[in-house]
């Protein structure tokens, strides 16, 4: 599955129509030829890729962030996450998201994993971090301009909760929860 | 959480500018007011939602599909899904993307979690159904006509080698993963 272009199910691509170009993401309209020689077309969503960070703090809580999703129209509890910025490193993204969202700076830091989010229509590649041994930042937060947080600690038992009643519903928070209580039972 | 419109921190829009509507997803560019009173836009992509299914065979065996996805140049390993018809219950297209997708009909069924799976720019979310006492249909597989898939069924050490060696990098699976892990924790 390493090798990009040899699938027997792989579309090539026929032609491709730009439709936007944004500050986040890019969309495009490929026309592919499909396995049996038909063709179709794909609305393929370019995003830079992201990075998110299951962070405890010495209390053993899990720091997560509340915000406002526009797509939504509504407020998201999520593990912090952000955008990878050109040329850089995502454990390097996930250190300066962790300490811009949070306040707090982690010395243990551990690739977990990455995904993709939405693969039928984004290429949104998410690697996500776990951070332990946290120390709060004597500075004030400096989240990006346009974003405004609230930061909450929680128990596994709170997390678990607000996975039931619906307040943690992201993917990647959601696997974060599952992660811990998976840890929890491996002692 | 569950009120729409009256959080601290909502965006309210000023203006929104519809840029592409597809089969599939849709995009439009919102102009909003931030709480700090300044304006910034969002880049939204608006999807119908999806389901997805942890499939567990008499084996105790998860069903895998395997696709080719356009926006990775790449085949991925999926649990089953599939986007929501209009007017259609989650479980309802979740029982027919297995049949369709597997060539399985399951009798139990357990409604698991929903998530968004990026939500900083699009709105869907995909409901999560764990299904068992699986049997094999005597039909042929009916896919969508550009649909094209390899079924899989593989063990727990499988999946969990897998998600290790890169073969399982979608979010919705990894979650699977680790909710299958955790499964045979607790007994």
């Amino acid at each position: 599955m390493k090798q990009k272009n040899n699938h027997h199910y792989e579309e090539k691509t026929l032609s491709t129509e730009p439709i936007f170009s944004g500050r986040v993401i890019s969309l495009q309209v490929d026309q592919v030829q499909l396995p049996n020689g038909k063709t179709s077309t794909r609305e393929l969503v370019k995003h830079p890729g992201a990075v998110s960070v299951i962070a405890f703090t010495k209390e053993e809580k899990i720091i997560l962030v509340e915000q406002y999703r526009k797509p939504l129209e509504r407020a998201l509890v999520e593990i912090p996450a952000g955008k990878l910025e050109p040329g850089e490193e995502p454990l390097e993204t996930a250190k300066r998201e962790l300490e811009e969202e949070t306040g707090y700076s982690a010395s243990e830091w551990e690739s977990l994993t990455s995904f993709y989010t939405s693969p039928g229509f984004a290429d949104e590649l998410v690697h996500v971090f776990v951070a332990k041994n946290l120390e709060k930042l004597p500075t004030e937060l400096t989240t990006d301009e346009d974003e405004f947080v609230d930061v909450k600690e929680w128990t596994l038992s709170e997390a678990q909760a607000a996975v039931r009643d619906g307040r943690i519903q992201d993917a990647k928070t959601a696997y974060a929860v599952l992660y811990w209580e998976l840890l929890q039972k491996k002692g």
